[in-house]
């Protein structure tokens, strides 16, 4: 039987905290050692998740973030804290020998120029830009294995990434046509006490915001896209607000190259995704739907070609929480630790 | 003062006839005289909708659809009954000199080749095509001033052609390069009994359908903004479902012609729509949301140039069931009787 | 033609000023003049309104609260502030002559001791508790006409008031043995930017707070049942949270006196509402929901003997922010400025 | 290592069937043999659940119902059809020596003729009601392991029993005096086709039905609860339809017997519920919501005590689909097989 691992959560608080703490509640080694929250430490898990009491988990107590003692405890943590506040702390923990899984932007993108023009953020650490990963396991899967720091992926692009990279690595589109509408769930906006995030300027409604390329996930999609497409491409990404809990769908449109037809682009999405049995390609017809992913690691695809306009069509739907954020950091740890992608990640979906 | 007239509601028991009546209790002239219902017939109303319960409207009787006795007692009758069946009727009504309000696809589109492709259906009444104005008020106006028919625009095509008139009026965008990528609320797929749209089908969800062309909206779109092109153009309209009960929103993608900048976009935009005010032209920064228009005529467009990939996008918002369809047949029918297209329909939106 | 009366709405960035607008935007007679704000001041209300903005209403200038101001300018205020804050400024208004509308708690408690307990808080104005009256329409309409000042009801003890009075009124139940499950929407709980109203805390869930008499409403209900009834009496108000916008459905039980039946039970309410449209009692089998009576100043009563045990049920819905808040106020003022009851507010239920 | 137990699901195309499959694709020991549906023989399980493609449970073929068969392959079977059909199938396969948990009413009312007045049907297999078990886990345990019948307990029955056991078991209460306010998501109208459940028409909404015992589920909390009693009681029970697709939450209110404190009651539920771990009892002042127990075995109980009308007020939220139907199912299933009652069942809220 394999030994437990100590981890750590630094900042519990947040959906993405919350998200990791339902996963370790039924992960088979990673045994959670350390949570942290500024505002609040003092009080045990279950107090502030009444939800978790009668777990093992709910009683652990809730502390000031430490990263002395973290490195003491844990060989692992994930950071769950928002830009600008987590380089500082992975910077010391990634030193000290800690494995980190930070899932804030902040190493995310490769460049620090590119980062602090879109987060206006000078990056303070710019040496250990060069040692993050970007952990997106379909396709960095070795990588991520060796590595010591792990930027978890954003949540649109987790989305957006997995749905057009066979048609790029393929080279079945025109890569300067790309067009993507993603809609998201509302915990994508994060749990701060916000007016416009409340239930009732939500619910019932839908609108689009940050169109046109003003959205900070724009470069790092454009980042990860450029490497499958070999050369610098521009994207025109533009996200709308889903009045539901959890998930992203993204439909995204391109420019078919000359002769490609559905055959080929499904070879090459099936030949990509083969082993990644995360990726669903839908039979031709079905398309993507939030609700089938929903709690799970699942990234649903569906493929249609507009004949009329020589047009490929993809739909990718996760669950942003999950698959978006809190289950690929856990799959990330895995492949940290040595473990199998899906410990603790073999999740059916909550239908309905 | 002006004197009632009286008109007829041939199909009741839809969301559309549901949403005609609830416009009418409020409307200065019209008068109820007729509803029909072959289901329904024997019933009052307010025995199948108890929100009418204590109005006056909710004590009238539900009746078999009979052309003579509407003639007899209408001067204009709503038809609210599904493509195929409403064709035979308007002919009927029509033909004894009541004025006819469309709400089924029979008559949008022009050509019966067109119209049988998309719809499986032989048109028994092409002569009648002719005659068949096109009722979106913005546009053609004058014309249904005139009209004994209107063909009332599908729900979808009202925030589509709204949004995209003036772009191509102007010839500010590359007719050819136009994505559309709409979301519709629940009440769009009708109020049949289908599992597909049960409340726990539909909750905490979202998914396309129909991508790529296979929406039959899409040739009575691809009429209209031909007919703005002044040339026959193809577009690529991709319908998803959205989790929320009424409303549209449609966000359109478009390459811009050279040269041309946001200022002129607004400038072609704010003169399409001067006299217009159901149309409101955000300012700049601010986008549609679908609780902005709930309940009312309003069509909110927001314009955002995509400087990275010279893209227009153009969103609208539209409520489905007034703006998109019943509320819309009323205007309608307030211009061919001679009253300002907005009796009865000075609504304020229900936010939250 | 009736002249124009000029109104102010203290404090319009909460959901109760804001459905005030909503209800001027049609109203025949008043005229909204001034419209405060501490934390808005200096924009145009449809900056912070977009759904406002084309209507003439949108473009008032949003002003700090300043009574001389008001005084000078409007016959009528209503206060939408929080309690504690409304009492000085509706004091000093009504000093200069203007008549007042308070939608807070501050003069609903006659009993300043009452009010202390309750709201913690030192009532500073005691005598003015005097002058104020109750605004529930259907009840307090004659002293309504005459007063300067007037405490609109609560959201929840306007459901549940006009449930109980006819039973209390005739003497069908026991006063002892009423309990109350009343359940509300989001919007109730206001538009302060809170974790526990955000919408992914809220969507998909439904919880029980304040249980067993701790809610500040219980006062209030107790206050006015007990006048009905003739002597003090007791209930058990229980209030839940709802993942809807608006609406407050209360399910109300209580032993039957001896020999009471169906049928004098829906007599006694018939009398009582006869003259009362807004209030529907509804037919025989069918019990109230909210979509019935959204956006409308309706309150649907639902009557039913449950035979095994003796006890009548009653179950009365309403919209929380129309009837339960801003319409009642609207009424408040119609009827304090000589108006119709139902100025302005004849209004059909946005279904579905 | 334990073997694996080959399983059978009759019925699989409604809400129950689904909740199973999701269960079972985590099951350590059941095997999912075959799955039969009168309407989707023929086809695979993926084509009319998409959310299950990829999972090996996907690729099963469903089947017409043939007793002989399951009995041949399967030594435990679900039934998730229809009351009135379940009785016949129960019967043939239990004279088969195949142990059956029946999720339909068949067999958890006693009498026959109890059964006959609620249901409008004769029951054909009187003589099996005495075999068959009440499947309520925490109160039926021992029962259950050696019943080769269990009559899995209807959703409501399961949120209430559980709340008012501890009660009534240690005499805490007047059970004369017991009222029973449940509010029910909309997954327990089930997955049948009808306009009542569509999604427009219960979104944003909340209603009552069925109040005052005349809800089926009436006779068998009423059984259930005489027993605790020690004598025939009868009840108020009352059901509401909320906007939420998973959940129960029941308030129930009785009358305190003289000098019972809160301190008791609380005493009393912790003993009862001590061994059994799915039941939370909330600490003092937190009170149950839906979210906290989604997709989970999870009981959550608030026990408050309305000193001003000496009532207690026990709340308990599950969510219906898991614990008030399939997750119990496959409890009693576990415990039938010799199996920890909770295997495949540890599961943790899908929160938010």
């Amino acid at each position: 039987m394999q030994n437990t691992i100590q981890i750590a959560i630094v900042g519990v608080t947040g959906y993405t905290g919350m998200e990791l703490i339902r996963l370790l509640a039924n992960h088979p080694v990673f045994e959670l050692r350390v949570v942290t929250s500024r505002q609040a430490a003092g009080k045990r898990l279950q107090e502030i998740y009444p939800h978790l009491s009668g777990f093992k988990l709910g009683e652990m107590p809730i502390v000031q973030p430490d990263p002395d003692k973290i490195a003491e405890q844990c060989s692992l943590a994930f950071l769950a804290v928002p830009h600008g506040m987590a380089m500082a702390m992975a910077a010391v923990l990634y030193g000290k020998g800690v494995k980190v899984v930070d899932l804030s932007a902040d190493f995310r993108i490769r460049s620090r120029e590119t980062y602090q023009k879109w987060y206006a953020l000078e990056h303070s650490y710019p040496d250990l830009l060069d040692e993050a990963v970007y952990g997106l396991v379909e396709i960095y899967q070795e990588k991520i294995k060796e590595a010591g720091l792990v930027a978890n992926p954003g949540c649109y692009p987790s989305s957006i990434i997995l749905g057009l990279y066979p048609a790029l690595a393929f080279d079945l589109i025109d890569a300067e046509s790309i067009i993507i509408d993603s809609k998201s769930g509302a915990t994508g906006a994060g749990r701060g006490a916000k007016i416009d995030t409340l239930f009732s300027e939500v619910q019932d409604g839908f609108r689009a915001y940050a169109l046109g390329g003003a959205h900070r996930h724009t470069p790092e999609v454009e980042q990860e896209l450029s490497r499958f497409a070999g050369r610098q491409i521009t994207v025109s990404f533009n996200p709308h607000l889903l009045p539901v809990n959890r998930g992203i769908l993204s439909t995204m449109y391109a420019k078919l190259k000359p002769g490609v037809d559905l055959q080929q682009v499904r070879q090459a999405y099936t030949k990509i995704y083969l082993q990644h049995e995360w990726v669903r390609i839908l039979d031709q017809g079905v398309l993507p739907q939030l609700k089938n992913v929903r709690g799970t690691m699942l990234c649903d695809l569906g493929l249609v070609i507009d004949e009329r306009t020589d047009r490929l069509i993809m739909v990718s739907a996760i669950d942003n929480l999950c698959r978006g954020a809190s289950g690929q950091a856990l799959a990330n740890a895995n492949l940290m630790s040595g473990l199998d992608t899906s410990a603790g990640l073999n999740l059916a979906p909550l239908v309905p």
